[in-house]
């Protein structure tokens, strides 16, 4: 067995794949005799000391993480400040990494998470401490830069253009006597990738989604009525995709527009779906339903691309492989070598140029007119979503998901308060 | 080939296996030599002689519908009146069908839709016009009475429990920093069946759903923030799911409360999930998230239940076996002869006993404080989620659902101003 641990964390938004990393992470550690460490809840987990030992896992269990969607080990939403102003927080990292020989830090995560893994590093660097940290990519956002794209994106896109496609025949169905105009919310308070993936679900001006709102670009009320109308005068029925994050001209998120207060003067929780639906209904008396799929999205583990899946696996393979190597403040990124057929590979890239950075949907994958996807949108999206991952199911009907034990390691050091 | 042609038409709400009904339908008539029409838009294709030449279509294209989510033919929510209200229309019901020479009408709905197929055979009787009327049960509210449960149900039922375990796995991960209450909104305006489906996502008090809001019993704000609160300080968080028809002691429905004014005055359209996912941020100040699948639930072909699949399609062949037998004014229903191992064959029964009438949940399968489902109700429920059915996938990663030609015949009838 090789001298000291790997520590694994988790952090962020968990999605449909990410403890499939998580499981090509801990089966390439033991097979390389590594002993892997969990971290509770992400970077809290460290700081509080609450350590897993997934040796005491069985082989089947960690194989099962593969199929298995959330977050195996807990995650969080905590994002340290920079060194100097939370210096107390790195140096308990240090501490507890030191308290527990760990060699290797894998932090799977995003854009805030790459920029802790990259100043844990410089920490242990500056404090002489034998440390390799390795940013494993992972949101549905897809808004890491340098990586072509990003684990978890890929399902959460093939469960929107899926549901799109399946919601929009209900439509159909129904148009005549019922509803005439369905809003479907996609996640994306940034970047539109996901609303850009229902894009798939159909293709020319009459197959829905007939109109999707992305956050990249203004959204008019008088544009958009005049399109819904003139959608459902032409095909009969409008299926509209749209973006949580879109904003007026005036830098307005739409779905705080949607916030307010019901009639007893309680809170009434928004949302874009909900509020176009309302607007559209009084605007041009169509009859409406919508859908707020939320967590469903990025959970859909049953519907899994096998593509992201297979990358979600890659990498978290390539973290290990990097980390042992001693390749320290770099993130295993999906390099796209080919659309058709479409290939790519794994390769290292510097964790400084992945910190803090987002990468917002090229221009020219949205249309003229701002309401659909363009060929170069599709060209790069319908890989991601191509194949087919399903769990195992029960005699059920349900999935198999796996629970881990999570028993948490004895201390070693007086709790943290910080 | 058998003299006349039988008349298939699709009614109400659309589910996962409608289509599958149809092609059971359309396949075993041809099978028999019969010709099908099928109305356009259900009863109001009827009524404006909108009629569908399904031997058009190729075989393949029959096929394929098994598996295509919608209503491939067009659905209506129309419900006719009584013979005396709604004379003129079930004459032209009749016109129509002497045109076309339909001796076999297959009306494929709910409760109303049987109410119609047993008033167009009553006054057929009248009229001395041989016409054997069959109604196919269909719907995801699982609210028809006679049939041990409703082709469409089981796999929105299917859904709903799957989508809850992975939407649990979410929340479980994300709760130490991030959402601690997430509210599901199951469909059921009258009947929790839905709703009570998602029980079967887990069992005991620890497991997702933590607590579930059915429509047959009074919802008590303040026992419910208690239980919510419980919950969330014993397990960590709380997942609800809600029917969308749960009312309060006084009889008033969550779901109108929830709607309102934004803050610009337009209308917020409410739900019952937003609705308490807004009282209990107000009230217990946790984190929230919510979603409302709404059609995605009952058009989600991707996740429909084998068993469900395979019922519909039952009925569909016995529905057209019935009718060329001269069964009248009878539909096909589901019999349970045993709960293990899960058996169940199709036998007749008069629309009488069906039409208007609603199967409400026997009280028996509500846990006595009222929050969960019983062992009555797993036994009856788990069997109709078993087995899974997907559909043949496209090389783009998509569902390769079906679009019919769907051309219309010449009318032969002057138009209908009714």
């Amino acid at each position: 067995m090789a001298s000291g641990t790997l520590l694994y964390a988790q952090s962020g938004g968990v999605t449909a794949v990410i403890n499939a990393t998580a499981s090509a992470v801990i089966q390439t550690a033991r097979a390389r005799q590594v002993k892997v460490l969990a971290a509770r809840n992400g970077i809290l987990g460290v700081l509080r000391e609450e350590l897993i030992d997934t040796s005491k896992e069985p082989a089947a269990a960690i194989r099962a993480l593969a199929h298995t969607p959330g977050g195996a080990f807990g995650s969080c939403r905590v994002k340290l400040k920079s060194l100097e102003q939370d210096r107390a927080r790195y140096e308990r990292l240090l501490e507890v990494f030191r308290a527990h020989d760990v060699r290797w830090f894998l932090y799977n995560g995003g854009n805030d998470s790459a920029d802790t893994a990259l100043k844990v590093s410089q920490l242990a660097a500056e404090f002489g401490y034998p440390l390799t940290c390795v940013g494993v990519p992972k949101t549905v956002d897809n808004d890491l830069a340098v990586t072509d794209c990003c684990p978890g994106f890929g399902s959460a896109a093939k469960y929107t253009a899926v549901s799109v496609r399946e919601c929009a025949l209900d439509v159909a169905a129904m148009a005549d006597t019922s509803t005439k105009v369905f809003v479907y919310e996609a996640m994306g308070r940034h970047a539109g990738w996901l609303a850009a993936a229902a894009g798939l679900a159909g293709a020319g001006p009459d197959q829905a989604p007939h109109l999707i709102l992305f956050p990249e670009r203004p959204y008019d009320e008088a544009d958009f009525f005049a399109r819904v109308k003139a959608t459902v005068e032409r095909v009969g029925y409008c299926v509209v995709v749209a973006s949580e994050g879109i904003q007026t001209a005036d830098g307005r998120f739409v779905a705080d527009a949607g916030g307010g207060k019901d009639s007893f003067g309680h809170t009434q929780l928004g949302g874009v779906a909900s509020h176009l639906a309302g607007r559209v209904k009084d605007a041009l008396g169509y009859k409406v339903h919508w859908t707020l799929p939320d967590y469903l999205q990025r959970s859909a583990r049953h519907l899994a691309s096998k593509t992201d899946l297979a990358q979600a696996q890659a990498v978290g393979k390539a973290a290990v492989e990097l980390a042992l190597k001693g390749a320290n403040a770099v993130m295993p990124v999906i390099v796209r070598t080919s659309d058709t057929p479409y290939r790519w590979k794994i390769e290292a890239a510097p964790l400084a140029k992945i910190a803090n950075h987002e990468k917002k949907m090229p221009a020219g994958f949205i249309r003229k007119d701002g309401y659909g996807i363009t060929e170069a949108a599709r060209r790069y999206l319908e890989p991601l979503i191509r194949g087919e991952a399903p769990p195992p199911y029960g005699r059920d009907g349900l999935p198999r998901y796996v629970t881990l034990g999570n028993a948490l390691l004895t201390p070693r050091l007086p709790p943290f308060k910080g």
